[in-house]
């Protein structure tokens, strides 16, 4: 350990968006630099979607970390972080207590089920690769289940798809599956007709997206509706379970519940003894330092910040920002100078909600809506995507996907087939009648 | 029913190479076709072991088997099959049961492990995406274990990858894995050197890729030990468990076992009540029917078939072959035409070492070696992938691994942390002596 304690030791745990820039920033500085993260990749989240909508490879948006972090003074380890001990200055892992000099948690947000964490196996949430995998087969298998089913009410019931929470994550997937239903799948199932398949989406608010302007949300809104998502605002989700969802009195019947609603802070936050919000994330100081621990710094989706009267977003440029800002704190601190306050500047925010189809705000300011939101949404994206190679495979798959409006990576690798629905009798395909013999 | 029974109902077990060419024949013919696959992809195995050392995604080699077969004449269904009942002309499904007219098995393979089913779960071998997926998994946390793992014993344990059988798929994932640990990790890590990593190919026959002249077989040999596979031939394995192997006496630790030894036909060949071969293959007639049962035929690697003396080679080219043959004579027998025998011809084969490096035999007799066998296994393989979307996608990603000597699908997707070994207390890099401070 001896030659450890010669230099500064930060350790940062989380190889996020915030985790992997504040690393960028200490790359080749005089400070021995420890990542942990549970995964080995870091994620691009904002495209996870995709892959649980069958355009995009879990490869394409993934990076391994130690391959994007290489160099000199950085360590990376594949472990979770279980608690910390602010007193000792240690960070308890699966593999035993590693010491620190600086502490930078980037452990970001999980699900929330409203005090519900039952209804996390009916209506799956969307964080990491498994669960856009997990997505992505639910969605594929209800088609298969539908082209099997003798019975028509059974049938419609595979064939509506509940999307609880209309915030972005919830408005793309919604956008994705029914532009899925109406121009991906039709021609490939001969038994159902998939363009007459429901898309509900849920929100529990008066309006979708609330935290863009009134004027986007109801452009969003529309535009939903225009490619075949029934949009239901006010509407509290009471109960759900594997055949469908309770919406204040009535029972929508439905084989496939996404969750898009709630989000709470990694648990870790709760080992740090610090002032948490509702969501369960630390409430940071201006300079991103836990109150009373000026040696501990957290940032992204778990810290709470009040600036200008609101709370920073928990989106991806606010955690990069934040990783900067502290990154550069740390340098800023061993040459003896004070720290300075975080202020995040919002260049934008997006939400996609179709093929040419999105709305945006920039600078808090500019409304973008319709294909320029798109297309700029689309330049966005490829520029903060890591790696060349993502970058190349990305946009030839929405390239492909764009000319052909053929979905590809259509995969279930899980053996499910005796959790369908019996065979149908074989009768003439309904939605063809050109083809009945 | 009633409509179904105007037309003459073939069904066809199994999407891949074979059942894919079969049903391809029949596309619009006066038949009606079924396709039953207990996954809803086709998947391209040649290419598969590639997804397990992290170069293509599993989507880039994969297709979804209603994409490929849209027609008027043809149904896919995503359904297990369960048993044959040949009296009643009935397969027995997960779902019911499909009475048929003309049937046709090609459900392939799977591992063998000679008795000894208990090894399957230290030892996976390489047939679904699942598999290549878990390989993939596998390969990485070895590596991520042994930069955290504190004792050099057990780190070598960990550094020791042991394949064993060396037909093509033992051959292509070694070399795979011992390229990855001399040119596309050592610089991710600093506690490990990963070009120190053992890759051992262990063969119980006297030469590795024995269906090869004895020429390829030496010059496949060499150019393993060249880029740093160990080979051992007459090594015979008589027991595995999770810390290693046991080779006659001899007990080799190593913490990744995969398996490229066995195949044993799919168990649905056991319900015809037909003759099977020792790995279980239905010895059919040189027309690919089932003796005594001219409606139902068997294809690809469930068929047993010697042809001038020698058995006919449970490889894609041999099930297309079959797949087209069957579908022709289907139409033949509808216009009373006889059945023609089944006759193989065999364009080639390769198994791939290593980057510009292979062994292939052409018609049977022309050897090739080196980069030419290389450069024409690349292009008979992006020739016969299918889709276009796919065909780009992989020469992309051959492209970037052959200029980068990088692999960027390193996805570990499961929480493993713990059950690594615990920390490592710092210390300098020991491979890395530039970087010590």
């Amino acid at each position: 350990m001896e030659s450890t304690r010669e230099r500064h030791h930060v350790v940062i745990v989380g190889g996020g968006f915030g985790g992997l820039e504040a690393a960028r920033q200490l790359k080749g500085a005089p400070v021995e630099v420890t990542v942990l993260d549970r995964y080995n990749h870091h994620l691009f989240q904002p495209l996870l979607y995709q892959v649980a909508t069958a355009v995009l490879s879990p490869g394409d948006i993934s990076a391994p970390i130690r391959q994007v972090l290489r160099g000199p003074n950085i360590t990376v380890l594949l472990a979770e972080a279980r608690s910390i001990d602010v007193e000792r200055k240690v960070l308890i892992t699966d593999g035993g207590e590693i010491p620190y000099d600086t502490l930078v948690l980037a452990t970001g947000a999980t699900h929330s089920y409203f005090g519900h964490p039952e209804w996390a196996r009916f209506a799956p949430g969307l964080k990491t690769v498994d669960d856009a995998r997990d997505i992505r087969e639910r969605v594929l298998l209800a088609f298969e289940a539908a082209e099997r089913e003798p019975d028509p009410e059974r049938q419609r019931e595979w064939l509506t798809f509940v999307i609880i929470g209309a915030g972005p994550t919830g408005v793309e997937l919604a956008g994705a599956i029914a532009y899925m239903t109406r121009h991906s799948l039709p021609r490939d199932f001969r038994r159902i007709d998939t363009s007459q398949a429901r898309v509900l989406l849920l929100e529990g608010l008066p309006r979708i997206l609330n935290v863009y302007p009134e004027e986007l949300s109801e452009r969003a809104h529309r535009d939903l509706e225009k490619i075949g998502v029934e949009v239901r605002t006010n509407a509290m989700v009471t109960d759900l379970d594997d055949e469908g969802v309770i919406v204040g009195d009535t029972r929508i019947p439905a084989r496939t519940l996404l969750w898009g609603a709630g989000v709470a802070a990694s648990p870790l936050a709760r080992t740090l003894g610090a002032p948490l919000d509702r969501a369960g994330r630390v409430k940071v100081e201006p300079t991103l330092t836990v109150p009373g621990h000026e040696d501990v710094f957290v940032i992204g989706d778990l810290a709470s910040l009040v600036q200008d009267g609101k709370p920073v977003p928990g989106v991806a440029p606010a955690a990069m920002q934040m990783g900067r800002h502290v990154g550069r704190s740390i340098l800023r601190r061993l040459k003896g100078q004070p720290l300075e306050p975080f202020r995040y500047h919002d260049r934008g925010s997006f939400a996609v909600i179709g093929r040419g189809s999105a709305v945006g705000l920039l600078f808090n300011k500019y409304r973008l809506k319709g294909k320029p939101a798109w297309w700029m949404w689309l330049g966005v994206h490829i520029t903060f995507l890591i790696g060349f190679r993502n970058k190349v495979a990305v946009m030839l798959d929405w390239a492909y996907t764009y000319f052909t409006k053929r979905r590809d990576v259509r995969l279930i690798t899980g053996l499910h087939a005796n959790r369908l629905p019996p065979l149908q009798p074989r009768t003439p395909p309904e939605h063809e009648p050109a083809h009945v013999h």
